[in-house]
Formats: structure tokens, sequence, C-alpha cells
């Protein structure tokens, strides 16, 4: 079943998953669209971005995030359209940037909403490149990873949302950038397409040694969201005063629990004497000065507007696909930004 | 034997250990005491300074400093007396701070030698609070830690001449300051001596439970110089925006390789990312401005001086008895800064 006009449909979390989600975590609801008062506006879907973060509220651990209620709608950022107005500076037929979820229709009362107008150019986009995603990479990469000309910089699931927007930033700031990501196909567009320096394959049995080769002068930034083997195959080739901005860590999303050994703890904080290495972790919005957020807008949509930048988006169809798109995601079966299509 | 005029004693590295140093480690040679040429003076050793970096300088290993060569002089910072002068700026009855190694005699050209005069006040000190375990305690907290009055401060090896002065510093800024030390003897000297608000014993079974009741509010910084069962307690204490200067590991000093599972790496990343945390490891030497060292050195003298900061030397007799001293401090049953006196 496709939207429709006379039902909203909507999934809620039905249990908290342990390891990755399955058919028991997610429960699709039908119920009548909800009717507006004054002051409020009805949204209709057009896109909902599926990003990792997502999993986390899913857990109900002290986090930097309250997690989803069990019986709530998942969470998640959608672009949608007005569909009926009462709301002050928002008029039928506007695009929309909203925290509506996984579900058709809400109801707004304008907070925390952006209006994109009445035809924007790539509507989606706002949830990618020129959106959180987008700015995610830009901060995280030149407040904490600062990257000088010259120097190497090492981005972790490159063919990402978040990835691909580091190595081209950084390609742009004159450094040596150096991909990692699963599979050759990601890898060649990683490296033809987005105009890395080199991409190395994950899933290969001798990714370590071809980091290595990848990166004779050393690692002086490491873009981390995976974690994992990658991670540790960052670790050796650290040069001294590398930074390490902490983004995600995909790779480790599932895990619950300590994972079997050996303990790689010793390995990391060794590194982070001996190379004197600066590892930090961020949260987009808690992190940064709001004002960063104009200067990353204006940065990017010149960037993109020259053709500098690139970007690539993997559209699922259908609400209904969503769990599944969700799980392709977090096991990297992606390729680039995952956005549903309504 | 104890030093004589006539015999040089010293102490080579005879074989590069795995794990702890023992019998096979070092060897002790006697040989006639040098002649100085012109340009040069002849140095008697008075007191030498132990420190965790030196087992470090054992491996043959990539590391921010040469590894040590088999049947070189042991590598370390003594106080010595000038015996005779050829050299400009040095006379006869001169104490001076110079890296002669672990042996009586030495020859220097002056270069990197500290005139300390001819009747310093505590010679020793030099070696400590006023040398370089000072100076890091107090540029990895200022620099790093950077904690605000009211916030939570956790040492590790609170008794150490490092986290002793971690914490009195730390104080002195108007922290709530908590140590962390192996027994009940040094917690109590921790405590009560050195002003501590709380000091957890990290050898009791209830030490992650004493830990977080001992931070009611979570921990803003944590000074690391252990590793181990500390860290993994700190970490899920940390509040958003924690910093992390890590200094040192001293209880992986004697690791071969990682150690068995689980693996706490998806630990210490997940705390980066879910509560901002900045760690970041530095080389005293390498880490700040020389500019630091002047502040550093006038402040803390003038705490000397209030009586605001206490110091407490662990004085073993005899170059002989150097080798066990040194894994006497590696597994802490050394009672403050480990100087061997001549």
């Amino acid at each position: 079943m496709s939207q429709s006009k006379n039902t909203n449909r909507r999934f809620v979390l039905a249990n908290r998953p342990t390891g990755k989600p399955d058919a028991d975590t997610f429960r699709l609801e039908e119920s009548d669209i909800p009717e507006i008062k004054d002051g409020q506006m009805l949204l209709r879907s057009t896109y909902l971005s599926l990003d990792p973060y997502m999993r986390g509220r899913m857990n109900d651990s002290k986090s930097y995030a309250k997690p989803v209620e069990i019986g709530a709608v998942m969470t998640g950022q959608v672009v949608a359209e007005v569909v009926e107005s009462q709301c002050d500076g928002f008029a039928q037929g506007d695009h929309v940037l909203a925290f509506s979820g996984w579900q058709d229709y809400a109801v707004s009362d304008g907070k925390n909403v952006i209006n994109l107008g009445k035809d924007p150019k790539h509507p989606s986009w706002s949830l990618g490149i020129l959106g959180m995603p987008g700015y995610t990479a830009y901060a995280g990469l030149t407040q904490i990873g600062a990257p000088k000309a010259g120097e190497t910089v090492v981005v972790a699931a490159a063919s990402g949302p978040v990835g691909a927007t580091v190595g081209q930033i950084a390609k742009i700031l004159g450094c040596r950038v150096v991909g990692v990501a699963g599979g050759a196909e990601k890898c060649a567009h990683v490296k033809d397409t987005l105009g890395f320096d080199a991409c190395i394959d994950h899933k290969s049995k001798s990714f370590e040694d071809d980091l290595a080769a990848a990166c004779p002068d050393g690692i002086d930034v490491y873009f981390e969201n995976v974690g994992g083997r990658v991670l540790y195959g960052v670790l050796p080739l650290l040069n001294p005063f590398a930074r390490v901005p902490v983004c995600g860590l995909v790779g480790w999303t599932n895990l619950d629990g300590l994972p079997e050994g050996p303990d790689h703890g010793p390995a990391i904080m060794a590194t982070l004497v001996k190379m004197k290495v600066k590892m930090e972790g961020f949260i987009i919005y808690d992190s940064f000065p709001l004002s960063l957020y104009d200067t990353f807008s204006k940065e990017m949509g010149k960037w993109l507007e020259e053709g500098k930048v690139h970007y690539k988006e993997h559209i699922v169809d259908g609400l209904e696909n969503t769990p599944d798109a969700f799980n392709d995601m977090l096991d990297g079966r992606n390729f680039g930004k995952t956005v549903v299509k309504f």
C-alpha cells in the first residue's frame, strides 16, 4: 500500500532490539489523518532521511538524546509538503524540513521546521549534502580534524553521505585523501567520481597492508565513523599530533555489550600517548557554535554550484520498505545517502 | 659496593625484556672513571630519577624516542655534582641537572645541562615537583584538561609524583578532586596529606561502585596515567564534553601485544561520541610551547613556598638497587616520586 489521502501509515517502535533490528522491532500502524487546530499545519512527507543515529534511539541507555518510547513513532527528519496550514509563515504547497518521523502525515506547530519554499531545486538534498550529514562532515573535518594542505586524510565509510563529503572537502583543502569503503564498486565510485586519491576495500584480506601502502607518509587526520577493523588498521599509521574526529561507529552499531577480545583498549590509548594524538567525539548540533552552520551553508552551496562537490543518493521507494532500508544502511548495502521516497 | 672515587659503576641494557624487566635485563659493569678533555666536565651523580617512560625505551619499537641500544647505559635524568670542569658556565662543586643515565659518573659538554648552583635547597626536587613530573602534571591538566572551578577531576596514580601534583593543582583551581590509588595507606595520604576530596582504592572489589559514589556529578576531567581497570571504571562516568589528558599508561607498561578480551575498544570510542569527549595524548617536551615552562616554574615555586603543594619522595639508597626500585615503581610499590640516592 502506498501513501493515500485518507490514511496515515506510521512505523512505531514495538520492541527494543538487541543487536540488529528485526521483524519484531517495528510495527506498521494505520490511522486517520489528524486534524489541525489554529496555529498548526498538516505535513505530508515526501522524503524521509535514514541515518545511523536512529539505531541509538532504539536503545534505552544513557546517550546524547532521549530514546524513542515503546509504541511511539520512530524519529526521523523528512522533507514534507504543507497540505493545509493555520500556521504563520507556512502556506499550502510549501516544502519544509521537519522531524515528522517514519510516517506519512504529521501535525506541526512550525517549531524547528525550516521552510524550503514552493519549488526547491533538490528538496531531498536538504536531508543530505546541504543538511545534517553535510554539516556533520564539514564541521567535524574543519573544526576537529583541521587538516593542512599536503597532509594525509583517511575517511571511513567513504561512499556514505558523511564520508563522501569529508573527503571531497579535504581534497578542496589540498590534502591527500584516502577513502575506505566496502567492495570494488564503492571504491571505484569514491576514486573515480568523488576524486579521492585512493580508496581501500575494508572487506579485502589485505586491507591493513593496502591502507599502509596508500598512506606512505602516515595519516594526519582520520575521520572516524565506523570503528572496528578500519579503526584498528588506522591506529599504527597515525602520525605525531594526528587528529581523529569521532563522528560515529556504524560498524559497531548493533553491538550488545563488549565484543570478544583481544582487548584493543591498550592499543588505542598507547597510540594517543606515543603519537600525541587527539581523538574527539562530537554531536553535530551540540558541539559547534550556531554561526558555523551559516558558514557551511554558504561554502557548500558555492562548491555544489561550481561542481566541486558530487552528491549521490540511495533512494528507496515507499515507507513500507523503511525497516529493510534501515538495516541495509547499517550493513553498508546502500550506496550513497539513504532517503525513502513516499 | 657503594659509589667510589676510583670506579664507575653503570647499568647497561643487556637484553630487551618481554613484559617485566628481570635479572637478565640489566648488567652492572665497572670501569675506570673517564677523563675529561677541554670543553668537558666530569659529573658525579647524587640522585637518579626513575620514571615509567624508561620501560618504553627498553623496547625496540616505534615510539616517541629512540630505544636504548643493547649494551648502552640505561637512560635517565640525574642531579649531579661537578667534580672537575673545563666547561664554560660550570665550576667544581656546582650541582646540575643532566641526563647521565644509570651510572655514577659521566662526562658532559654542558649541552642540555641545567646548573642548579652551589647549594640548591632541595636538589632532588628538580627531578620531581619542580622538574619533569611536576611540569607534566601542570601542562597536561591546565592545557588539555582545562578544568573549571566546581568541576570534578579524577586523577589516576594519585600518590605518584604526577598524579599528586595534578590533584593539588586542581584543588587550587577550585575543583572537586577524586584520586585513585592502590591500597589504604596511599589513599589516606592522598586524602589527608594532599587534601583531595576523596581517594578510591583500585585494588578494592567495589572499585567501580566506590568511584561512582565519589563522583555524584560525574567526571569532567580524567587525568590518565594508568589505563586498565581505572580507565574502564571511569568511562561510564564521564560527563558531556569531558576532557581526558592521556599522560601515560603505567598499568599497561609491561604489556606484550594485545591482552585477552573482552574488547573495550568499542566502549572507549562510543563514550567519545555519546559524551562528546576529547582524549588527547601528550609528551611533555613536544606538546607545549617552551614559554609554558616558565609559567609553570613561577607558579609552582610560589605554591611550594606558600605551602599549598605538598611533595613526597620515595628515596632508594644506592645505584645497585635501581633495577628492583624500577620494578617496584611499575608495580606501584613505591610511595611518592622514586629517586635513587647515591
